[in-house]
């Protein structure tokens, strides 16, 4: 069933050169000449016009096109508190996702340090070299306030992958979810499976997307977050209900959403039928969700249902989102990631799910025919339209609400971006491909 | 004279993709299977084996190649305090350095932040991520206090280039000077202009390789360093003389070495020509030296004469050093970067200068004929083969003086190096040629 070995997986990263990312020289470097131009005595006319007017930044170096994945392994993937050597494979791992799919150089930084105070301390110091920070699997509560208190410091965006890029792809698929199950936003209850950095993070975003907090019901492995939990951080308490009102499997009943970010079967195929019409399920438990695909189909044929999946409709997959929001961030070097340009995001991917697939997209999935309806909420995880869609999106937000330090031109920034990463992507496969390995 | 316009120097930096290098994926990422052991699932199996043994993160990622270059850009070049994001351009530059003359991988950081606790306390986070870090551009004394610290308290090699970069390539040239010159390093007289970071770190090495320290005199802006000044911090005091003997015209009467890391012109021929027989002058400030070679060699014929410059014999050049030196300490997992590995490093230089130069060489130089002598003390700065003489020395010292954690055949790593940087070259050249940036 799975697409790799155990042992192919382990060797694909051992050999040679050991890990996956390379730092290589972009200009020239055959002759002495070019030495004299990279290296000193040449360079100091690049680092004499930074110093004369700071913003020279990102005309001499690559810092507008650079991303730091910070990380302490505390919370990597579902492998929990790993420490931040074993969550390098993951870090590097999304330095390649970040560069095949929009052009962006990371430098992954796994640090030693559990003090958020002292994690915010070295982000700060990081502002010079990088164009935007994101944050990666940083555990919960810490990660709240880590994130916020950057955000709040810095000049460059800092986003927290873990959070806001499960809430805007699953916010996408909702928005659709309603389109089709003809419901009102305002109107819907939901269910909230898991009260981590994600749960926490996807609640908020679809309280800007119009849902009403007092519908919410979150449940972590005590039980309902209500007020009369003594046991709650502030992160928590926010979605406190009133009262507990017992089970998951009572709030369950006549519930529009169910939103699964804790862990496998969690739900039963009694909870699902015990749903309102046209129910819309996101079990996103990795790599095995809360009640599966067939379980909740069996249950009520009338539910819309995604997961984490790729082998089943409605993937919700962060890689449809961090490459792209970045790369619109990036290019009119805005000063945060804020909730009009995520809005943005999903709106996006949201529009791009009516769009007519192309064929070439169409054959890359392996089917004759998909379009927008039940099983089809969302674009798949590798539909390379979603970088021309989502990355203008988020930038004309970002110049919208006025937190972008540069223009682009909507049209022709589209265009542009195709061309580069078609480029990209051809050299890299050529470099890549220099090494002579197969898998 | 100079080999490049203001503009191509800045059209080098700025023209796309800016800045000078690029993180690549070096695994193949062209299906779905690749990017499922590149991303999760596949990537859990590489942090489930690191998690149970930590060392295997020199197998599953790119930390046994990968070095940190830090700077706070407080020294940068003869710029000054310049700030990290003026500083970022060089920084750059020595990563480029780093991976065109032995592959090694740079991720630059540039951070803003004077405090030398803070910068430590930045640094030590980074373990987890780097094989090596390479402190530059951070101004003395704060930098004498930060490496020390870092070295004691970290588990991989940390290396401030300005200072021993330096001190390694002129110890060569001293060594080889030497036995030219027919003096034993016991005896000779030592007289400094300068006494920054790299001066004090030259002098250190020098009293490593046989220099007696009473034999230094040493001078900064204020003249001679003696027990008399009460405004010398440590790591000046350490080289005071017991008096005051005055100007450095007076040290300079009778003295076999003159060390220079100071600025254009502090030395006239009539201070030369007082030395005493086959004077030996390494004058290293850049771009114009304490005095010319053309001044030197007129003043005395007999002299030894080096500069930073490429332009005249014997140039001093720290990528003759820094390249090779972490190659070999990364190829061990040295836990240091230590004396004893300096002083191979400096010795395998020296031993390289006495070799026959083959045909290529002297044809990249331009000349029919070059061999030891007091024209050429030490190899020229793009010698191909300091690879070869100066990594294994490096990682043979490593292990020899039990820093190292890992072991190589000497003589098979040699081949395996040359074969290696060959393929990396011609791999980097075909990558950033695809740009088809012509300068």
């Amino acid at each position: 069933m799975s697409l790799f070995t155990k042992e192919e997986a382990l060797s694909y990263h051992s050999s040679f050169p050991k890990g996956k990312v390379e730092v290589v020289p972009t200009k020239p470097c055959r002759t002495q000449k070019h030495l004299s131009m990279a290296y000193t005595p040449g360079v100091a006319e690049s680092c004499r016009a930074i110093h004369a007017d700071p913003d020279k930044v990102y005309d001499y170096t690559n810092k507008g096109n650079l991303v730091a994945v910070v990380s302490n392994g505390t919370a990597v993937l579902g492998l929990g508190n790993i420490g931040p050597k074993a969550g390098k494979p993951v870090m590097e791992g999304k330095g390649v996702l970040f560069k095949i799919f929009a052009d962006v150089d990371v430098y992954d930084l796994n640090i030693n340090q559990p003090d958020p105070d002292k994690i915010i301390e070295f982000v700060k110091m990081l502002e010079p070299t990088f164009g935007g920070i994101n944050l990666e699997d940083i555990k919960a509560p810490e990660c709240f306030y880590i994130e916020q208190k950057l955000i709040e410091e810095m000049d460059i965006p800092v986003f927290h992958d873990d959070q806001h890029g499960t809430a805007i792809i699953s916010g996408a698929g909702i928005l659709n979810a309603m389109e089709i199950s003809g419901k009102r936003i305002e109107d819907v209850k939901v269910v909230v499976s898991g009260a981590g950095a994600a749960a926490i993070a996807c609640c908020k975003f679809y309280e800007t997307l119009g849902v009403n907090r007092a519908n919410i019901f979150m449940y972590d492995s005590k039980g309902l977050i209500h007020a009369g939990r003594p046991d709650l951080h502030e992160s928590k308490r926010y979605f406190a209900q009133k009262k507990d009102i017992g089970a998951m499997a009572e709030a369950f009943k006549g519930a529009d959403v169910f939103l699964g970010l804790s862990a496998k079967g969690l739900v039963s195929k009694d909870m699902v039928k015990s749903m309102g019409k046209f129910p819309i399920l996101f079990a996103m438990a990795n790599p095995d969700p809360e009640i599966t695909y067939n379980d909740a189909k069996d249950a009520r044929p009338d539910c819309i249902m995604g997961t984490g999946r790729s082998d089943f409709p409605n993937q919700v997959n962060n890689v449809s989102g961090f490459p792209f929001i970045f790369r619109g961030a990036l290019d009119v070097r805005a000063s945060k990631i804020n909730e009009t340009m995520k809005m943005a995001a999903a709106k996006a991917l949201a529009a791009l799910a009516k769009e007519p697939i192309p064929a070439d997209i169409l054959e890359a999935y392996g089917v004759k025919e998909l379009s927008f309806g039940m099983d089809y909420v969302i674009p798949k995880a590798l539909d390379h339209r979603m970088l021309e869609w989502e990355a203008p999106a988020v930038a004309k937000a970002a110049m919208d609400s006025g937190v972008a330090r540069a223009t682009v031109d909507i049209a022709q920034y589209k265009k542009d971006l195709r061309a580069r990463l078609d480029a990209s992507r051809k050299r890299i496969e050529a470099f890549a491909g220099s090494y002579g390995l197969e898998f």
